[in-house]
């Protein structure tokens, strides 16, 4: 992964290291409980945009930390990230079959064995953030814990999703709906970039503050194309079931605007994004591609 | 909580101790999400044993850890169990409908809320553990998060849960039943011991095996009398379904031996514990007797 890299080839080379540092990380589904191993390694591998990880290495790259903690920390997010995939698609939930073009967790094991997997995989990814010797500053280290574990919980992730649950059905205006974003995916964004930044020797305030602006505004952007794309997308392109949110009475960007006009709303969360990083010049290289590809991805 | 009180007032102590600490330690329920917080609430507070917490404690003491560290600590792992319990209650796990005298979390609420409930306590506990400052050495407090995330976990109790669902129906001799109930439960038993000795200045390497060597007999010793309590309980004395384990089919130690020879068992294990804690004397008090009230009570 030098500078030099074209953004196609810097992502596909996170992807593979990704697999890699996954694959290791998680017990071999030779090792008992075999089937929850194997299930585990099933919901995690083989797929996924890993968007999360690219934003910590993004980061990382942006304070010159070195790749080995920056792995860690973004198999750490990845591992958050997968788990509230694989609870999001239990039948309680979304009741999802189909997720990064394959049979959803307990479709293809049971229920009980995805529920378990998205238990274990939180488990998993403190136990990869806490490891011994990560960061050489022990509290900076505990202080990256502690970042994931609020982002994760009730006032970040699993409130988005319970504010989502609770919207099911019935109208919401933009103000509510960003709540729900902001917690729902915003939070666990937002740690993938201070998580990549916190890799480094030390993070001043002021970066933290412009990385913190940065995040939120791809945060939003991303959620806003995730509707554009359920909205217009196809079942293969995606890899999940397309135009399931809008089918299950979920409140969506598209409900409160058209999509042109939610396109050009994430165009202008890019700019405000691409401004936060701009002083940073080549080391916020990454960080201002990533912003370019939310709104231009097509899947 | 003075050295002179007697078992039954420490522990007293300890419920009360617990019942303030998690409650300033949970979001109230009036800040969004509110239902989930309130649901996250009512599973949590109000009940159970705080056999961990005590666990925690009596360790503590007999490192003379400072209370504060102790109570963080004896929270982090009580949130890990009542997430726990929480899941294994769910529809397709157990299907319980009573949890500590009360109608099960799903049963209250509903299921989904049930599940987000038991993710958000398990990133609480990461949070309540990993918060700046708790132990003066950084290295130990990270020591403690990763020896909290390993027990959770898929090697851990996940792993012990996802062997009881595959045993289900079918026989297992003592050494794959004690296999599950290390993992099920002995897993974070050791944990709770441990992280109140971690909490501590230092731990040296014997004192830590005497320690191991304690939590796992009690471990055993705890799920044998579970066993023997459940098959001769009542559901009232109990707060949860009484005689559920045979009915569903599960192995369980009595399909292995008579309610005679389980007594005797767990007397055999809580021997074995005690000699492990006799040498620490006075200091260790509160762990012997601990390992009595294992195989005394009744509930």
């Amino acid at each position: 992964m030098t500078p030099a890299t074209d953004f196609a080839a810097w992502s596909r080379a996170v992807q593979v290291d990704m697999e890699t540092a996954l694959a290791a990380l998680l017990p071999p589904a030779t090792v008992a409980p075999e089937r929850l191993h194997a299930a585990m390694r099933y919901a995690v591998l083989g797929g996924g945009k890993r968007v999360r990880p690219m934003l910590v290495f993004a980061a990382g790259e942006a304070v010159e930390a070195p790749p080995t903690r920056l792995t860690a920390a973004a198999c750490a997010v990845e591992l958050i990230h997968v788990y509230s995939l694989t609870h999001d698609d239990l039948p309680c939930m979304d009741d999802d079959d189909l997720r990064r073009g394959k049979p959803t967790c307990h479709r293809e094991y049971d229920e009980a064995t995805a529920l378990l997997v998205g238990d274990a995989l939180q488990s998993l990814a403190f136990e990869a953030l806490s490891q011994p010797g990560l960061h050489p500053n022990a509290g900076t280290q505990l202080e990256m814990v502690h970042l994931l574990a609020c982002a994760a919980g009730s006032r970040g992730m699993a409130g988005g999703q319970a504010v989502d649950l609770a919207s099911t059905g019935r109208s919401l205006d933009l103000a509510e709906l960003e709540f729900m974003h902001i917690h729902k995916t915003g939070a666990l964004i937002l740690a993938a970039v201070l998580l990549g930044a916190l890799c480094g020797e030390h993070l001043d305030t002021s970066l933290r503050e412009r990385l913190e602006h940065y995040a939120k505004a791809i945060g939003l952007a991303f959620q806003v194309m995730d509707d554009v794309l359920d909205a217009e997308g196809h079942t293969a392109t995606l890899g999940k079931t397309a135009g399931k949110d809008a089918a299950q009475g979920k409140a969506t960007y598209l409900t409160l605007m058209s999509p042109r006009e939610a396109r050009a709303y994430a165009g202008e969360l890019i700019d405000t994004a691409l401004a936060a990083v701009a002083p940073l010049g080549e080391r916020g290289r990454r960080l201002a591609e990533i912003a370019r590809f939310v709104v231009e991805r097509s899947f």
